[in-house]
């Protein structure tokens, strides 16, 4: 049995994986993929060097510290989690089922899909879902946002510092409505298109242009960049229904990441503490396993305790 | 005038520079001393390696992302910051005052010194103020806490579960009250020195006893490190009034590390959001830093509107 299972090897979980084991606790870090969005850069058209990412190489740091560990680490898909009798029971595809004594989810959120033709194509050459980790790379370009969640929204008023001009895709008007949305309208380099739906994503390399539509009507937008907001989906479903999330499924945390299962911590885009920057996810997973080990110490036997057995 | 001031060199700081650099805002990262914890280290008698902290690393590769930017970035030290017609002031020793659009302050805290012969010489080599950041180099070896705040007892809990024996020296019974105290004092492997008062710490190179006194009477007790618990202050002195403060002086941050004062932004060990490790005063940085972007993109003009003018 482990003191600890950190699910996700994303920047929240290798953070919180690097902490735990700081602590010297028996963590076991299970992990599908790594980097999570620290390897998610875009290459756009005549692009000079790599997009710099603040934090990118502090998880590079802690990827190297956890997998340099062969006995702490496993590369494998977690399907289910339950907590019987006080040991949590963590079911993985390939390894049987894993315990511990708690445990932090840090499996992050999955951006809904633009699904039209060359939207796949282009992913990463100019077709992203994350204004804010990328708007530096438009000063004095073109771009298009797709979406009208005040994410979306924020990342037109990002987008509008630098870029010369920005689209705003607006398949339905819900979110339009807003101060900020009507604010937007008034900027003289943001247009907003309402009611348009993607058609197409055109490119040979790089995004080049975007092909909207709104009652038959057709319209070629020539972009450096666009950016897809439709929605993220929290990838929560292993914890079923043994703590609280919110109605979209982010998974409800208190300001040191515990969930409302004891014992059971939550860090990074799968939580309400969203917080979509590498940087901070590398806080949250540092504050859910400070918050974890804190749990861990009132169950954990002191070493006197265990050599009087 | 620059989009951003930040006051403070320690993770908080440098994490939120990084962070602004990104963003390529206009930001000023102004500095007294560099690294802040991260370069707090204990070494112990017979240590063999370099105590290992996690997040070093990471704020070493900011410290040299901010300080390369020889614009971008000031030696010097903050007398004051005020806020009139919507511009900080920031006054500091050398170089006038700077003016900016947001602050960010990440002064951090200062433990309140144990004050007895012994324990400014041996600082570092086995005497410290923070047993979290160290306790897994007490492994099977006898340490002592001072102090009883809650902070203190987590400490002599965290300690026991490797150390051979804890000593904690309570100069008064305020704390020792609670059932974690009680708790702590039915650990086979920890002894609650009640009403006692350090009266030096002894060692030729790093500490080796600790001598406390109660009514006249003396203990020497053999220790390999002593953490010293009196009380932290917050180094807030330089914001005045102009944001709330708890009545300790830490200031008040919400969860998007806003303070009271619209612009002004604190992360780390000075706000009430203390976390006191590494890691997470990278990742509440990077939150401040965000926080501070999303203010000033109310009110940074956009580049068309800036072409109008």
């Amino acid at each position: 049995m482990h003191d600890l299972i950190i699910v996700g090897g994303g920047p929240a979980g290798l953070s919180a994986a690097t902490y735990a084991l700081g602590k010297q606790l028996d963590v076991l870090a299970i992990y599908d993929a790594l980097g999570g969005k620290a390897g998610t850069r875009q290459s756009l058209a005549g692009q000079a060097a790599d997009e710099y990412l603040a934090g990118a190489e502090a998880v590079r740091v802690f990827e190297r510290q956890v997998t340099i560990q062969a006995d702490r680490s496993m590369h494998d898909q977690v399907t289910g989690v339950v907590k019987a009798t006080g040991v949590f029971q963590v079911a993985t595809r390939h390894h049987g089922i894993q315990e511990s004594l708690a445990v932090i989810i840090a499996t992050g959120a999955t951006p809904i899909a633009l699904d039209v033709p060359g939207a796949q194509e282009l992913l990463g050459q100019g077709l992203g879902y994350s204004v804010t980790s990328h708007a530096q790379l438009l000063a004095g370009k073109t771009a298009a946002v797709i979406g009208t969640s005040a994410r979306a929204l924020r990342g037109v008023a990002e987008l509008a510092r630098t870029a010369t001009q920005v689209y705003l895709i607006a398949p339905d008007a819900t979110g339009l409505a807003t101060p900020f949305a009507r604010a937007l309208q008034h900027r003289a380099n943001v247009e907003i298109l309402d009611g348009y739906a993607v058609q197409e994503v055109v490119g040979a390399r790089n995004v080049e242009q975007l092909i909207v539509a709104r009652d038959g009507q057709t319209r070629r937008l020539d972009i450096d960049a666009a950016f897809v907001d439709l929605g993220l989906l929290p990838n929560s479903a292993i914890i079923g229904h043994i703590a609280q999330t919110d109605h979209d499924g982010f998974i409800w945390v208190d300001d040191q990441n515990a969930t409302t299962l004891p014992g059971l911590f939550a860090a990074g885009d799968v939580t309400t503490a969203f917080g979509e920057q590498l940087l901070i996810a590398i806080g949250d997973g540092a504050r859910a396993a400070l918050g974890a080990y804190s749990y861990l110490l009132a169950c954990l036997p002191s070493r006197a305790d265990v050599s009087r057995d």
